[in-house]
């Protein structure tokens, strides 16, 4: 069966959206990319900043009260759909359930094959980020580098430390790796373009 | 039954994403906004530029090719399954075929409750917008006002040509109509916010 | 002597970029856009949370601190410079201070030829669009329209409550006039552009 | 005498803006940031498509047309009037000319104190950042990574191939270097911040 649906899971400033791009331009496919913050952008306004939308403290903390968690399912459940009715998607998300995030996923994916992506990267690189890209809450990269990561099992991980964009600059070099693949469980189904693309590295 | 849909329909520089916002704004629920754009930002950039993708000549003028295509019918089956899983959904769109971009939709939709509103704009008024707004490919908006509308049926029609936030500031008086109506069949589902002010007006 | 500068005026939302942007598009020579916008975005992060820097309150007011004024300073200082040495510039400004930020400018402009352009919108309309288009603090539209307008003197001055776009439209169609000009002084000097148009208006 | 302005030249891609906003950060006095990209933004629309503005090839390649270059003259002498009324500026800029760009910049600072920092970044890699960012014309980076180096003179450089944004991240750190010097000019004048920096790195 072939892989649908890319998952990716890290925290803010991990770099996941730049490695989207990237995957949507070395896939032979075209895949479609949703995630966290198109989600978010397609909220009211008021539901943002309201008790039952989502809270940014000052320090950067996220919390999401219970109208956001029914539009966050309805949300899913049509990514999902948009997969059975044929499309491939890239999906970028913030597990800031960790572990509890990934099996609300799962569940509603049911048997859509879905390729688990870890993107980690270094709490104090992503905070340094956070302050170059000037555009983000202050202290959200720091508190959910590690904590989204809590338990949720992955086929690939991608540590953007020191290669941020190695990703895309290896695959303009041919014969050269697209990700570097830690603890991907052999046999697991993979996007034909990602495994290619290990097969040769 | 409840209306779980809003499709706008209007041109390139209309003033579509303007009503949108004062739609999530005014009415009592909070609905999830997609559209067009959305769509576009989507897609791998490739797939923008190639053939099979989407193409903006000189003049203006939008080609769409088969991938496209593809890839749209998927996103509307998602945008579909999300109001079916529970979400309120506003979609604003550019009908490039008329009538039977409406029949796609249709299609879709099956039995969710949608309500069909169009966007107007004078042809001229919505070029010097596209003048204004500084971020958009000269010559769509007179091409597309309207071809957009050609064999359409609406519940309600919107001309922002002299009023173009109107909607919005409109709101922040009592007992005044968010949005005039036009055609409107009586008897059809509206959203509730959108029926109350209607009774007012 | 030929006019160097054009001064725009008016608060939050009243519209002020868009006529920027026609006025590049419709006036025969380059001209650059500088504003209140593109200064703040200068600023450092840390300087536009500071006491010392931007201070924007819950319900939209705006007051601004020592440091802000001196860096404010320089950047005037600059975009005359710029004027002196041969650049036409359009800048937009919201005059919280009324006549006395007026008088801060022409102290700079010095024997620099200036028009000054008055950018009204009714309050609640520019309330309105402040919803519509989604990126501004509530509030500031409202709070400002009257104000930025107290004492200060026009050449022109535009109304944008119905007219949003029509600068840029109207310039699409032969022998219309740009801008509708209230209380300009005779004789007073205006870009080549502005006049013309003004004359056949 | 204190610099009053920083310099920093790099091509497309190479990191510069992340690096303005990081010195912004970390610098203890407010600095403001101007650059190629705010100087763009500020031309009319028209002039940027034109012969005698900026065109942009299908390979990345940007040529310049006299009216550009009289406008850029004009912004530049703008620049350093801001920094003579007292402000302290931060440019990024892209000496598309090399070593004239720089003896440009030189004659217009006449006796302003400035530091020159070059921004480097390996070909490949800039290149994948130009994909990963995604808003940027394909090809700029890759034409752009060494030829904009060419005869320039720097007081520092930074290389940020492999550290994007270290310079961020180390700061959070107590006692690290903000940038590491290469080739710096002993008894050069520095900003005090960036010195303390060095000092203790």
């Amino acid at each position: 069966m072939t892989t649908r649906v890319i998952v990716l899971n890290g925290g803010s400033s991990s770099g996941k959206s730049g490695i989207v791009r990237c995957l949507q331009e070395v896939l032979p496919d075209p895949w479609l990319a949703f995630g966290r913050d198109s989600f978010v952008d397609a909220l009211p306004a008021k539901t943002q900043a309201s008790d039952a939308g989502i809270e940014i403290s000052a320090d950067g903390r996220v919390s999401v009260g219970a109208e956001f968690r029914a539009l966050e399912a309805a949300w899913t459940e049509g990514i999902v759909a948009m997969a059975r009715a044929g499309a491939r998607i890239v999906v970028d998300d913030v597990f800031l359930g960790g572990a509890s995030s990934q099996q609300r996923w799962r569940k509603a994916l049911g048997e859509v094959n879905v390729l688990w992506v870890g993107v980690r990267c270094e709490s104090a690189v992503a905070a340094g980020r956070e302050i170059a890209r000037g555009d983000r809450e202050r202290g959200m990269a720091a508190l959910q580098a590690e904590t989204v990561h809590e338990g949720v099992v992955y086929d690939l991980e991608v540590d953007t430390t020191r290669t941020e964009s190695l990703v895309c600059a290896h695959q303009r070099r041919p014969r050269q790796p697209t990700v570097s693949a830690d603890g991907s469980a052999p046999g697991r189904p993979t996007p034909d373009g990602l495994r290619e693309r290990r097969d040769v590295g």
